[in-house]
């Protein structure tokens, strides 16, 4: 039987499709890289995840990016402990990726060209009244007012990837910033 | 147009779809609940993200069951802080859900009755040597004899439960066993 993932049996060619892939979910709204988890870890001590919507990625420079409501509890997770965790499980190619980022929060005049270029209806997805998570006394007494000074870029420098191709038989490697990015097999 | 959700509408019967769709997960592997992304705290502080197979979910217990390979690194993060999450994008409800909850590491002979019941193939994911995560030499330098000795079940004492149902207009709601499971509404 032939491999229908042929990028799977190498170290390079492995991580090239992670990042391609990560690409694509940038691109395609129905590529599975569009929708990762991502994992803070709440100020308690809680791990906390959630599905966020992936809005750039970079090879080069290894960065991610996700935009939020700077009023969301993410943000107060990461003012608290920067580290962020990204999952994506991509069907199609029978790949789990994990991303161990570090988050820097960007707001105001250093994401004014990238607000600029939100297209209106996403807007009123930054400054919910109340914030994001308050307790409110009817499922819809919220309003959505797009609000520039609520729109807050995560920018998650990656720090280490881990990814599994689940085949006929499993493979699974990482790569981190650490070494230099020289790939390893890692025990399934 | 007519809701394709109404049991959206009310904490009540919104609580009540949270836990069917636990268990249908459970009974069908095609279901989205089947394959929850579980996140926990690595010792370093670094959160952590990865795909599990949700084995067993009841509604009056409020617990779930995750099996795993007690070699792995979750493991060790849940020995250090016993706090997990676990995430649930149901395309088809349209529906996330979002568990925080509180993880009890069982093996042995505790474990012994539900290690029978598990089919032989599901068997050899609990043992591999070396054991998951270890470098190795070459993609396939791995076994995975099936070894109940490496076998664990992940109870998960379910804490609190966030869901966001994404409709016309969003509705999120909370339930927390410190409030006695009593629903609010939040601002999504």
């Amino acid at each position: 039987m032939n491999d229908p993932h042929p990028w799977a049996a190498g170290l390079e060619s492995l991580h090239d499709q992670v990042w391609l892939r990560l690409q694509r979910g940038v691109a395609d709204r129905h590529a599975a890289a569009r929708h990762p988890v991502l994992a803070t870890v709440a100020p308690v001590g809680m791990p906390q995840a959630r599905t966020v919507v992936l809005r750039a990625a970079d090879p080069e420079a290894r960065l991610l990016e996700v935009h939020t409501d700077i009023h969301s509890a993410k943000i107060a997770d990461l003012r608290a402990n920067p580290h962020a965790a990204l999952h994506v499980w991509d069907a199609g190619a029978h790949l789990q990726t994990r991303i161990e980022a570090r988050a820097t929060i960007l707001t105001g005049d250093a994401v004014a060209a990238i607000w600029a270029r939100v297209p209106d209806p996403a807007r009123q997805s930054y400054g919910t009244r109340p914030a994001p998570g308050t307790p409110i006394a009817d499922a819809l007494a919220y309003d959505k007012p797009a609000d520039p000074a609520a729109f807050a870029v995560l920018r998650l420098e990656v720090l280490a990837i881990d990814a599994v191709h689940l085949g006929q038989r499993h493979r699974r490697a990482r790569w981190r910033r650490e070494t230099g990015w020289r790939g390893e097999w890692l025990a399934p």
